[in-house]
């Protein structure tokens, strides 16, 4: 069962700034609930279509085929943790709720141990986000900071991705460090590139010939981590 | 001047039923536009804010924020060319705008010779993905292929990723060949997965925990293509 209340706050919970109010989101599907359940957040209440009926899940689901089951999740804030040794991802205004979601699930298959991301970055909680995770929106610690500051007062390497930076695959990359990625617009701030300490690029093929000006943020972030991994 | 005949018209043009019947497409944008003028495709008419009005061009725009230009283009179809000498992309059942849109901006940044859509790929000209290439639609060759036939019949090796495929970085990759990518839920059908050579799998970090299942289809065919030409 579930009251007509109920099925009005978890559509009031589409917006941002009831999920800001009532410090809860929502989570969909089968292998998303099941992630959530059996992660470290806190799962406030499972709704299942056999339990509440086609029509009910079809009013509460944010997705154009309802899922079979939705669960309201607690937001889960972690006691900030500065980065010290590891590699870390500092997001400088990601705005695409798919390129937050994707870059989480880049940061938890390549073992990035926390994703820092600027204020103006899309909210972790926003629909969109939590479902392009596939999970991962549980298990990476996620965290919003200045970046700028952040990546002034690490002790460590601080990577970003240039146009005009050095062939990546040439260059001596640490297994610890912070990887900058910039806004699907207009890259890194000129304030946070000032703290980067080694500017990288991606070399295109032929090398001369990049077709494309650049490449998706999430993309990039992929190429990247994985170059490092590769390494270590 | 736009008259509402063209209004319709261009609005029609969201649906692909309407695309298909009058082989044309639209693109958005100061950057899309100019790329579409500059390509081999023709460009039937391009329509300014500055010259219809912005309330004209909320009206026929796709996007939440109308871009200042829009044109409506005439549907591509080159001459179909089978796979030989060069790196080839063979889509098995992409079904998100974004991910095609962002393989064709891989493919182009890699310098892919031509990328290959089996029919249950989403379609070309849907606005998401024509949206999401930024301008690579107008570069890289793309045919529509039966994936299993056109991979049984390549001379060459036939990579694709699978979970338990082996350590890319292991394996020699040659300059030449045909990279399958496989549907984001079910990865590469059984059909096209037995023409497939060589088994790749790109390893997470650590390499005994991947923490995610998997990794989103756009981005395991970045990383992939990257090593192909990261070897040169």
């Amino acid at each position: 069962m579930i009251t007509s209340t109920e099925i009005k706050f978890i559509k009031s919970l589409s917006q941002k700034k009831f999920r800001d109010e009532y410090g809860v989101f929502v989570v969909e599907g089968e292998k998303m609930v099941q992630e959530a359940l059996n992660s470290g957040f806190e799962v406030e209440k499972v709704y299942r279509k056999e339990d509440i009926g086609e029509a009910a899940m079809a009013r509460i689901s944010a997705l154009s085929s309802p899922s079979p089951v939705l669960a309201v999740v607690k937001q889960h804030s972690r006691p900030f943790k500065a980065p010290c040794q590891g590699l870390y991802l500092a997001l400088d205004g990601i705005r695409d709720p798919g390129n937050l979601g994707t870059i989480l699930r880049i940061a938890d298959w390549f073992g990035i141990d926390a994703v820092y991301a600027s204020e103006d970055t899309v909210e972790l909680y926003n629909p969109k986000v939590v479902q392009s995770t596939m999970g991962a929106i549980f298990r990476v610690p996620f965290y919003t900071a200045d970046i700028p500051l952040l990546c002034s007062s690490y002790k460590g390497k601080v990577y970003g991705t240039f146009l005009d930076g050095e062939n990546m695959y040439k260059k001596d990359l640490e297994a610890s460090g912070i990887i900058v990625i910039g806004n699907e617009a207009n890259g890194i701030s000129e304030e946070t590139a000032a703290c980067v300490t080694d500017r990288l690029y991606i070399p295109p093929y032929p090398a001369d010939d990049p077709g494309s000006e650049s490449l998706n943020a999430a993309v990039a972030t992929a190429v990247t981590v994985a170059e490092f991994r590769r390494r270590g």
